[in-house]
């Protein structure tokens, strides 16, 4: 079996966990498998290295950051394969440049394009333990580039897919997929199985556990990802095409407070107004999540849309440079909301799960301000101090009595 | 002007010593100059990684301690270019990879063999400040490769003779090249210029200055490089190919204490066997530097060597693995010794000043346990004890004087 297995900067943080790790890979490699080790930076490293650039550059290019945060994932690889030697594995490491991962040029926060496989194959053919930098990559002009925050987990899943192998396990601080934040809600339920749709509505909602884009790239190749913890032996949560769902309809709650909403009040109501607002904003890399429009008379409308919090100074900043070009009245905008998400399969042909979801937050006493459906999700924003009253609540209603 | 300007460790120690070489680079810049700076790891980086690898792994892999200590490089050079966009200066930082330095695969003590200048240029075109991880290349299997300690005078002085650069700028925590180590002796003298061969014999005697590597490099291509401190504006010492000396006969005293000895007793008469010993040894890349050869009687001979600290248990190793081929009867060895250097143009045309050193050492009641001479130095092993008063005595008759 061929096994690609990633871990986190958490599980690094210390020479012990590091030694820990070493000696679950070697265990591994025991049983007759190849292996390739997927490291992020060790514990607080991409923080630190952060904090150490705004210390000298508070607006610093962002191609010197990536500069800058790809040395973490190489030195947490270089110390794996010393420790991996120490216990008497055969051991390499690699870093993007050298396995090849060539990636878009959008420098924090670039896609991995391809991935050559020869060299990791031709360490495989050696018995080598081939140990990855995650989190980065190179572009065509051979500048060095990072994939966003959790980016390791889909350089482990991409070079997962590209290698066909038999396993793609990620190595996390908790142990599996939950149906809502175990630190925020105490009775949330590990869930076995959950499928990739769901998954990628629990990632993009706020679910801190994948990066969304390695939930995308194991859909598109179909690949199962075992997600673990790596400091116990509990089975985990496998993310897979056709989940054993264990008749919930609902797979989770999930919250996030990196939101920040934005309103343009007083648009004409013209054709393609929401595609000049939009292509103007994803022109300068920033995500747009809910974009809600509402007519409020004939030919005046109002939209509101959310971004990432740090992203919110330069989209007000885009929209009043352009305010002559997009002709609107006035802006608004909000950052301590929180979106409260409830994710599964079963929402489509349940409608009285959406009837329930309000329900609950009624209960609670929390004021909805914005809400945004799909086929499998339905998302609120409400407000930030009444996240965890408005999470237990649903997640009582939705999930708790489904499964008594 | 194309200037390439190098800057230690100790110079980035601080975030206030990172924007002081930021504004000397833009100093120069604003002059008109097009400016590439190479630069050391911070402070006690290097030193840190290593101490971080020794404590996983005390033996570790020479080819995982470069990809780790690589890292170091890259942090400072990412920084800096940082540094200078705060300042509103054009920079870019780029590593060993990008612009392609070629060099040896001796992980830990390779050579540069070919340096790539098209990204380079390309770069300087654009009018932007050049900034390039010192200490290490990439090999023909694209390896991360280091260059040994104080490898990054050998990445400024090599990328100047490829540029064609009109200048090469060594900043360090001393302002030039002294007649002595100023910590030991405090009436050292600023040298204003010293050639090419002398600096080697300096250097490889113990002035940690500048790499030896470097200055071999600079002969070559007739490079002049200055050296000059980080920290103040004073004039520095430039090496050259022809230096004025000033009527000085020696240009330095040097001491080195990574020094240890090894003896082998017993070893037949016969043709090759000093062959045998050092390709031996050379084999695993470690450096043997004086050889002192004495024939006891007409079939038995003693070889007396020096290596360096650090190889001393190996090389002890491999000649006990190789007792039997080599035939000899038993090894000594010691580390507490000094070697203890003269360097000057004139040794060779003044018989005298070895007389006189011997005396300065008779003088000062230090027992000389091997001599060794060149055309232009004459080195001495002594008891580390005596190091001070050794070089105290020898640099008030040898230089001293003949200044006054």
């Amino acid at each position: 079996m061929l096994i690609v297995q990633k871990f986190g900067g958490s599980s690094l943080a210390t020479n012990e966990r590091i030694m820990n790790v070493a000696k679950r890979v070697a265990n591994s490699y025991d049983s007759g498998n190849s292996i390739v080790v997927v490291l992020s930076a060790i514990g607080k490293t991409t923080n630190n290295l952060i904090d150490r650039a705004m210390s000298i550059n508070k607006s610093c290019s962002k191609r010197e950051l990536d500069m800058l945060l790809s040395t973490g994932e190489q030195q947490s690889c270089a110390l794996m394969a010393m420790a991996l030697h120490s216990l008497g594995y055969p051991a390499v490491s690699l870093n993007a440049s050298q396995v090849s991962i060539l990636s878009s040029s959008d420098f924090g926060n670039a896609r991995i394009q391809n991935i050559q496989t020869n060299r990791i194959k031709s360490e495989i053919e050696k018995r080598n333990i081939v140990i990855i930098t995650g989190f980065q990559g190179i572009d065509k002009n051979n500048e060095i580039t990072t994939l966003g925050r959790g980016g390791s987990d889909t350089t482990a899943v991409a070079i997962a897919c590209v290698l066909g192998a038999n396993a793609c396990e990620i190595y996390t601080d908790v142990d599996g997929v939950y149906t809502a934040d175990p630190n925020l809600i105490e009775n949330s339920i590990k869930l076995k199985e959950i499928n990739y749709d769901e998954m990628l509505e629990l990632t993009s909602l706020g679910a801190k556990v994948l990066h969304n884009r390695s939930v995308e790239i194991a859909k598109k190749y179909n690949l199962n990802i075992v997600v673990k913890s790596s400091l116990n032996n509990e089975e985990g949560t496998i993310i897979k095409e056709k989940a054993n769902m264990e008749k919930m309809l609902i797979s989770g709650v999930a919250t996030d407070r990196d939101v920040a909403k934005i309103t343009i009040h007083g648009l004409k109501d013209i054709p393609g107004l929401a595609f000049k607002i939009f292509s103007l904003i994803s022109k300068r890399n920033i995500v747009v999540d809910i974009i809600v429009q509402s007519t409020l008379n004939e030919d005046s409308n109002d939209i509101s849309f959310t971004v990432q919090k740090k992203d919110l100074k330069e989209t007000i900043s885009i929209l009043e440079k352009n305010k002559d070009y997009l002709e609107y009245r006035d802006l608004t905008y909000t950052n301590n909301l929180v979106k409260l998400s409830i994710v599964g399969a079963g929402l489509a042909s349940s409608p009285g799960l959406a009837t329930a979801m309000f329900e609950a937050l009624y209960d609670a006493h929390v004021n909805i301000q914005v809400i945004s459906t799909s086929e499998i999700k339905i998302s609120v924003l409400i407000d930030e101090d009444k996240e965890k009253i408005a999470a237990k609540s649903v997640h009582e209603k939705l999930i708790e009595r489904s499964m008594g």
